[in-house]
């Protein structure tokens, strides 16, 4: 029987992963895509103390090093169940199942679809400004959100094209350094309060039909926020009403579950809560374990 | 009038540092020492997601880099008192007085000292294995701990040491990982259930009087723990029994007053956990300042 088993390996997944591992927990973390989780679709990570405007792939890539060098175990699989026994767990994967003692869940969360999306037919809306601004060299892009991650992403890619579209539903959210730096940038133009209705295609570019005008793109970015993973933890009586984790300092409603990172409700979703609910998370689990004293 | 002081700059502080000059406030970090705080004086930090196996000095020195690029202002200037006034805050130090609209206390705490420590003279019991380590080069060194801390530095002590003792008064509380990798070396000497009674000079050595035995060695090392830096906080009403800061997800008693990393009351002192609550709490220092609408 394993320790613990953590689901995902974003950062919360693996600072989980290095906290558990050194503290003598036989350890597996378990993620369905790829190491890094989010930040590898993020452009540039200015806020994670102690690099200095690292790229997020980079930033993903020292951390999975870091785990790597460890020696924590991790296995690309797709968690499909996890179910509660006596004192332990079974983890259902798409290829195998495991016992532990403990669960860590790092999940994460999928960005938002836009409401019209899955209408849409043969038209991409991308979340990856890194692997998509080169496409749009001299061109017409439209970003939609005003928060944060939709100036950051706006503005990396406001480098690349020619006019660059930031349109939010609302007002903006952005921190106020961002949107000062979209606003020094001459080929950013920021609407507030519109929506867009529909997208067609039109002479090889995107129609894009707001409230009160049109717009002609070449490509459209979307970052509206989020929604967490946890489809498949609805058996356990653990979430709240938007699909999040209720957590008190990582502990679930059910002993032996924990969770960290962007999968629980919370004020905060950065890259260091993350890391910092993962260390917690897996000391908490090591308790866990030693006060019940379970056996394997 | 500033937005935002910030009382201490090791990673807490730090990282408040960076999220409140980020989010447009102004910004000022007050300390009295040296950026960086205890990590200075550690050995090798290994768990913090994304640095494998940094020195403590070259982690803050990288940290206080990020900050210094951030253009976030700092002093060295030690704080003497705070004053709650009327919707604001005196800030007064050894140098200056100064107005805030919020306070962040990042001010970290001290190791604590040995019991017989005050009465001992001219003996020194060092708290920085990277300061000190290479005087005991191929000599008999005594550890005083049974935690983390102890056997993290007591491991790279054992580096250059001939003999390391590592005594602590109860049972062992580091990690396993930790404890494995003290067991595997040769050269060091675990004594449980020990405590020191007394220190006298011994032909230029020093006899180290314990309950059961006693021992003769080089040099002198201390990792018992340590007691809050929060005396000139007395007034504000924001400390609990033993001195730390009470909080909830880094808010104090009174509002307006903030505080993050190893100066609160917490289960899980660590250097990610540090600067996860530093951006929390500049994160939630803005939101008062917006709530309160609290003008210049």
């Amino acid at each position: 029987m394993l320790d613990c088993i953590i689901v995902g390996m974003g950062p919360a997944g693996m600072s989980a992963g290095i906290y558990a591992k050194r503290s003598g927990l036989k350890t597996l973390i378990l993620e369905k895509n790829t190491p890094g989780g989010l930040i590898n679709t993020t452009n540039l990570v200015d806020n994670y103390l102690g690099f200095d405007d690292i790229t997020g792939p980079d930033l993903a890539y020292k951390m999975f090093e870091h785990v790597k060098n460890n020696e924590v175990e991790y296995k690309i699989e797709e968690v499909t169940k996890i179910k509660k026994e006596d004192n332990f767990f079974t983890v259902e994967t798409n290829k195998n199942t495991y016992k532990t003692k403990t669960v860590i869940l790092a999940g994460g969360r999928s960005p938002r679809k836009v409401d019209i999306e899955d209408k849409l037919k043969n038209i991409k809306i991308s979340r990856c400004s890194i692997c998509d601004a080169p496409l749009y060299k001299n061109k017409t892009v439209l970003v939609i959100g005003g928060g944060n991650s939709a100036f950051e992403e706006g503005i990396y890619l406001s480098e690349f094209a020619q006019n660059l579209i930031i349109i939010t539903r609302n007002q903006v959210t952005a921190d106020a350094e961002l949107l000062s730096q979209a606003k020094k940038k001459d080929n950013i133009k920021i609407i507030e309060n519109e929506e867009v209705i529909d997208i067609s295609e039109k002479d090889n570019r995107y129609l894009i039909k707001l409230k009160n005008e049109e717009l002609l793109v070449d490509g459209i970015f979307s970052y509206i926020g989020y929604v967490p993973s946890t489809e498949y933890l609805s058996n356990l009586g653990i979430l709240e009403g938007s699909g999040y984790i209720e957590t008190k300092d990582t502990v679930t409603l059910v002993p032996g579950i924990f969770a960290c990172g962007d999968i629980i409700k919370k004020d905060v979703y950065q890259i260091i809560t993350a890391c910092s609910e993962g260390a917690t998370a897996a000391l908490k689990a090591k308790t866990h374990i030693i006060k019940q004293k379970i056996e394997d």
